[in-house]
């Protein structure tokens, strides 16, 4: 910390990425990125004749992918706005909405870059604890004055709720913005996206960093009602209106050209989830139902953090959140079926070996 | 806007960035872009191997292109943060050193996103006039009690301080930080990265976007003394800390790998810019001793909008900024020599034109 920082942040504690380890090749079930590769068709857009154009600004407003994600969606560009990954979006959402006087509620357990925002922008923030099985009680979110966020399915725990539940949240808070945060929605939950011509209150926030393997190109987008969206477009245009590159918007436009591949994906994670699910469970693990690209598994007889280590050990990179509620636990990518089967491979070696 | 945003932003007004009309081609003078494409090396980086592994994240530490840029300017890893774009690593400095208490200050005429970052952070900003001959007097940020921002060169006049004028307003100013915004400095003017090793508040900001062919690209960064960026760094953590994509990491090293390209492509604006200052001088134009990669002008007999828009009737992008101190003249970024000479093509016929 230099002495010239403003006081106002010497608490705050920023958010800590998945480990990106150097040293040696791991099996990186750790940050929830795709197995899949992008499509052929977004490959093939990211040609020498466009990096040839990179000393041209991409278009401020993107409007042909804000366009392309409008009719996707059955809404309007001025439904759409584009950030440089999803946290940029939600970091828009929290500086908008929230202040000194209007704060955000969250669930105590899920995206752990709530709580950064919320100590950046220096706002009052409600966390929410979950039941005891983990789940998100949507009756804790309707007497409410706060902003509320909730991600769907939650992280790390999976688990979703379905679209009756969000809008009775949406319903019972008409002001004050629900910000629902899909960014593993494409794996078996319902989006709230259809919600969207009905509440103005109501803003989701989506990625391409998993269903469509982009996560090393940075795009997330915004969608809500069109004052929400201007106001996301006023913080947008005051801190970076360049926030998306050339490529990336290109490659955008060309993963939506190619849903079938992407949707394809999915349906094969879900199958391979499953079929991890049921390995761990005939192992003992306690699993979550969880919806999203990851698992999170208890294993029997190891804590959460002990379970991390032997599988690092082993060449396999799993997240574990050190914190009560969680430390049990680790989340697990689903990755390919050979990658999930080496993580059952480690796992019956750390549950065979001799005591610690 | 909503009725859900935050008061505070109000009168939140955001940065207007330079057209990019979509409706015909125009000889496009006006965002100060390079005429030349990124170096054959950027180019074949971003070849298929790479857009094939965009499904997982980049490094969000940067390690590789932070590497390469301490060792290029002769610093530290520690003494670099990548922006995405240099306008990110301006906002995070706003939002590090900056609050209710502790104000900012920078030239009345500058780069048009310095009040923009005051008002969305709720700054006092004390905005000081330039000399008439629209050069900064440096005396004006030695009594001082704000963090000082100075482009250098300044935009929109091209005019540059020395590193004796830089070197007296850090040592003016040892308890505030002083960010010098060098987005210009590699078509004449001096920079002030020799001076990082001495003065732990100067912190100096530079992009890819422009001598280095990159505004698509989306790549800036900060250099300062460690315990400076890691304050940016905390900043950066804390509200997208993949901010820069795994494509624009690996162009920003292939960029650095290809200087001696860059540097000729900077030789040759410097010349196209004498050759398009001296023809407009002989039309009769007053202009501004500009060291960037762009013209400051003003046209004998027109007022700049009026210039600007005959121009743009002839396709000829430029750009005006429309405040008193401005009025009469207009940007020209310095674009190739056959763009040039289009421009003076356009101007020779406006100037001939019958009276309005």
């Amino acid at each position: 910390m230099s002495r010239f920082l403003s006081k106002r942040l010497f608490a705050l504690s920023p958010y800590v990425a998945g480990e990106q380890p150097q040293d040696m090749q791991y099996v990186k079930l750790n940050t929830n990125e795709s197995p899949f590769p992008p499509s052929p068709g977004v490959i093939r857009r990211l040609s020498e004749a466009e990096a040839g154009k990179l000393n041209l600004y991409p278009d401020p407003e993107g409007r042909a992918l804000r366009q392309k994600l409008a009719e996707y969606y059955g809404l309007k560009s001025e439904n759409v706005v584009l950030g440089n990954g999803s946290d940029e979006i939600l970091s828009f959402a929290f500086s908008a909405f929230c202040d000194g006087e209007n704060p955000v509620t969250y669930p105590a357990t899920s995206y752990g870059f709530y709580p950064v925002f919320a100590a950046l922008y220096g706002l009052r923030a409600r966390e929410v604890p979950l039941r005891e099985d983990f789940s998100i009680d949507p009756e804790d979110y309707k007497q409410n004055d706060a902003m509320v966020v909730l991600a769907n399915p939650n992280a790390p725990t999976g688990l979703a709720l379905d679209l009756d539940e969000i809008e009775g949240i949406l319903q019972a808070n008409p002001d004050r913005v629900v910000v629902v945060d899909e960014a593993y929605v494409d794996f078996g939950a319902q989006s709230a996206v259809a919600l969207i011509p009905r509440y103005e209150n109501l803003l989701v926030v989506q990625t391409f960093s998993k269903a469509r393997s982009m996560a090393g190109a940075r795009l997330g987008y915004g969608l809500g009602s069109e004052a929400l969206i201007c106001d996301l477009q006023t913080i947008r245009n005051s801190t970076n209106p360049y926030n998306v590159n050339r490529l990336t918007l290109l490659a955008g436009e060309a993963a939506l050209d190619d849903a079938a591949y992407y949707e394809e994906n999915c349906r094969t994670i879900q199958k391979t989830r499953a079929f991890a699910a049921e390995e761990l469970k005939k192992r003992g693990f306690v699993l979550t139902n969880s919806l999203a690209n990851f698992l999170f598994a208890k294993c029997p007889g190891l804590p959460g953090k002990r379970y991390y280590q032997l599988l690092k050990e082993r060449g396999v990179l799993v997240r574990h959140f050190d914190k009560p509620v969680t430390t049990d636990y680790v989340r697990i990518t689903v990755g390919s079926l050979a990658q999930m089967q080496r993580l059952l491979e480690a796992t019956d070696e750390i549950l065979a070996r001799p005591e610690d």
